[in-house]
């Protein structure tokens, strides 16, 4: 085996094959290895054509087939197969070589990975790919993490595959071991929140307004020509417009209602807790899918019934269309909300993990290939850009000014849905957040006062430094220095 | 040194001190021991009078001091601390022997070691304790996991101690290994709802209605005659009465309104998303403590001002006392969503993990000595002991007629807020999931019918079995069986 492949890839399932196939289409020489060799022959049978690819039967060829540095990209299955691979790969490698995971590692795997890889002289580099397999195959958004070293190797190599926006490709070096990873789940709770965001916008039209899925399908359709323009909005539109073959209704009337999740929401949550982080939106979306998918909870529901108003809300025929774009600017509102609570949640990591993340290029390298890909996202880059986001993207002017001016039609929205019994967990709660953060005082002084009564947990003054305690137990209740 | 002690405390801070002196107080002959030997001589020296004390100088002797089964309850700082602690004395004690850690340890944690402890002939007892120092001092609420075996031994001595509630020591054996520790935590989230939900009720009167803290005080008083009958309400008025004596103002609002929090609450959010049970009324009850304690976020806020409504609720005079009813309304009705929450998530965790777990029982216990003692937990009891409210506590007739005449007070509430601007995360949280609940549908099938677009994550049918998958990428869009 002569050494030829400037880059490797080691797991030939649907992501893998592709990311490989568009690596070969960019002018790189591919060694492509897989476990059972059946689906590398079947990917050099159906795709060798399109590019310089060099199968390898055995990990010893594959290795002994990269130029160096080597580069290998991993794509197998996360947890004990990507930890083998790994290994395996670094028994054969040599100081200096790099091993890519472009999984959806859970970012302390990573770190852990990274430290025990670097440990023996070799870099690791766990690397966020979004886009799905379409996105591996045509330009995916890319967020690696790992050393300076190493993205040296891997910049030419990612660039050449990543999605392109505005002509800028869709990668670039997050920071030191699992940055990459993190951000990636990042991207993927925000994705939940906008999607849920997206449901709630449908169900108010739906139940709310009586409207049927192809009419909201054109109203998506129109929202994708505004400040809303983005992919999942696009896709919206799509599916609501699709007509089920079999029974000529609309598919979302035939598809089960129960959202199905695998995990990247559920970290990104459990994640921002670790951190204290706010990530209500993320939260309630996560949540709002677990609802849905309790089957035995929601059958009881339906047996024993559930009094209350029944969804419709009420708006006259001459309003109908200002409810809608009440709702159109709700979305706007709650999804910036979502998107700041995301960065806030990146910026404790970062700091947390002495990452150094540059989130105006994270805000870019989302503007294509991504499942979040949106128009809004140059306006978010500019915000970090210009420094006028760094404490929350809520105070850039842009996004100020934004959501003052949808304001008073969330309201209007949030209010009516509660009235009329329309569940609209993340509009209401990115509301909630919203108005605590305007508030000069918080109801917490209560909950301390509180803690401290029952716990002796003590709390600050507002007119003094220190920490105090009340003697609730004694007569007099006199205020100590604790 | 004789063996004459029947149960022994290690760890003589504030917690293991009152509950080595509530152990004294009620028969038991307590052997005690502390690391620096200084704070068993204070202890003998000040409460030595109040019952039969064997003080310790070394481990060796303390362990000496037991009759066998030797039982040690370990009061000491979680983490490394009690893993050493634990060491130490299994390496003294023999079989059958019982280690019980009666500190706020995270549930893994407690199955990691019983098995340990198990693996060693011993006994290892996880037990929550509830009510903090004066509750650990006059009567907690216990919540002990464990073997069987450990609980006869185990039984008197907690009965002995803990609170009574009609006459019925507030003290059962949750389940087997992790199950106690899992339930207390639950019980610290559930204490997160309730506390955050008082909070917003006070902010909704404060702001909202313009009222004092000593007249909001009454208004908790009056409640506390009601269906919220609880210990929380009741220290909500001592608390919001309590005039700081410096500035003769309302302690309530020199108190710095940032809401500590020490994991719990953290931790039943965290464990309830690896269970994808929702318990959105924690969930934001977490946040909102979190919220509160970014200072320069909130620093930032208050500088660059958002504008919006100011939280008057616009209610008119005549109409103020109807508003404070809805409030307490809406608070009841949170309530219950709230616990009904918790205990799916301790009904998931159970199934998880093989306990067996009387949720009657758990929340008899609930009814004295821990922070959420509450009158409305005998109606809970009754729901679980019927099976009424197996699936839900939603479900049981009680809670579902309560719920349902609260409903528009609720509704009114939350819709007030949004529209003027009182955050109310946990109202309009709870609100959310109710509806959700009653949903028939949910807009989660175009969820799922976007996951089908942009990662061929298919779908179920509602008029077949099997999954399908639409080829969106084609021009028929054909459906096909995945």
């Amino acid at each position: 085996m002569t050494a030829e492949a400037n880059v490797g890839v080691v797991g030939l399932a649907a992501m893998g094959g592709s990311l490989a196939r568009n690596l070969a289409h960019h002018g790189n020489t591919v060694a492509v290895y897989n476990r059972s060799y059946g689906r590398t022959e079947k990917l050099i049978a159906e795709h060798g054509s399109e590019g310089e690819f060099r199968p390898a039967e055995t990990l010893e060829e594959f290795v002994a087939s990269l130029t160096k540095p080597r580069t290998a990209i991993i794509m197998v299955k996360a947890g004990e197969p990507t930890d083998r691979m790994i290994d395996a790969l670094a028994d054969l490698m040599e100081p200096g070589d790099i091993i890519v995971d472009a999984g959806n590692a859970y970012f302390p795997d990573t770190i852990r990975r990274e430290k025990a890889i670097r440990a023996r002289g070799l870099h690791f580099v766990g690397c966020g790919v979004s886009g799905g397999e379409e996105g591996a195959l045509r330009g995916p958004s890319m967020m690696p993490g790992g050393t300076e070293e190493s993205w040296t190797t891997l910049k030419p190599i990612f660039e050449s595959i990543a999605a392109k926006a505005e002509g800028e490709p869709c990668v670039t070096h997050i920071g030191a071991d699992g940055a990459g990873h993190f951000v990636k789940m990042v991207h993927n709770g925000i994705e939940y929140s906008d999607m849920q965001l997206i449901a709630e916008s449908y169900d108010l039209m739906r139940r709310g307004l009586g409207l049927e899925p192809a009419e909201i399908g054109d109203v998506f359709e129109q929202w994708n020509s505004t400040e809303l323009d983005s992919y999942l909005i696009e896709i919206t539109a799509e599916v609501l417009h699709q007509v089920d073959k079999k029974t000529g209704k609309p598919l979302v009337d035939v598809i089960v209602d129960h959202a199905g999740m695998k995990g990247t929401g559920t970290w990104t949550v459990q994640s921002a807790l670790d951190l204290a982080v706010p990530v209500t939106g993320i939260g309630e979306a996560v949540f709002a899918r677990g609802l849905s998918s309790q089957t035995e909870l929601r059958d009881e529901a339906a047996k024993r019934g559930c009094a209350g108003p029944d969804g419709s809300l009420n708006v006259a025929e001459a309003d109908r269309q200002a409810f809608i774009d009440d709702i159109r600017q709700a979305l706007y509102a709650s999804k910036i909300v979502a998107y700041a609570q995301g960065f806030n949640e990146i910026t404790a990591a970062a700091k947390e993990h002495d990452w150094d993340i540059d989130l105006a290029a994270v805000a870019r390298i989302w503007r294509g290939g991504c499942i979040i890909r949106a128009k809004f996202l140059n306006r978010i880059s500019d915000a970090f850009e210009s420094g006028e986001a760094n404490v929350s993207l809520l105070f850039a002017p842009y996004f100020k000014e934004a959501i003052e001016n949808a304001q008073a039609a969330w309201r209007r929205v949030v209010a009516r849905a509660a009235e009329y019994g329309v569940p609209t967990p993340v509009f209401a709660s990115s509301l909630s957040y919203f108005d605590g953060l305007r508030s000069k005082r918080l109801p917490a002084a209560l909950i301390q006062g509180q803690r401290d009564f029952f716990g002796a947990h003590t709390y600050g003054r507002v007119d003094a430094p220190g920490v105090f305690h009340t003697l609730w137990a004694t007569e007099d209740r006199e205020e100590i220095e604790a």
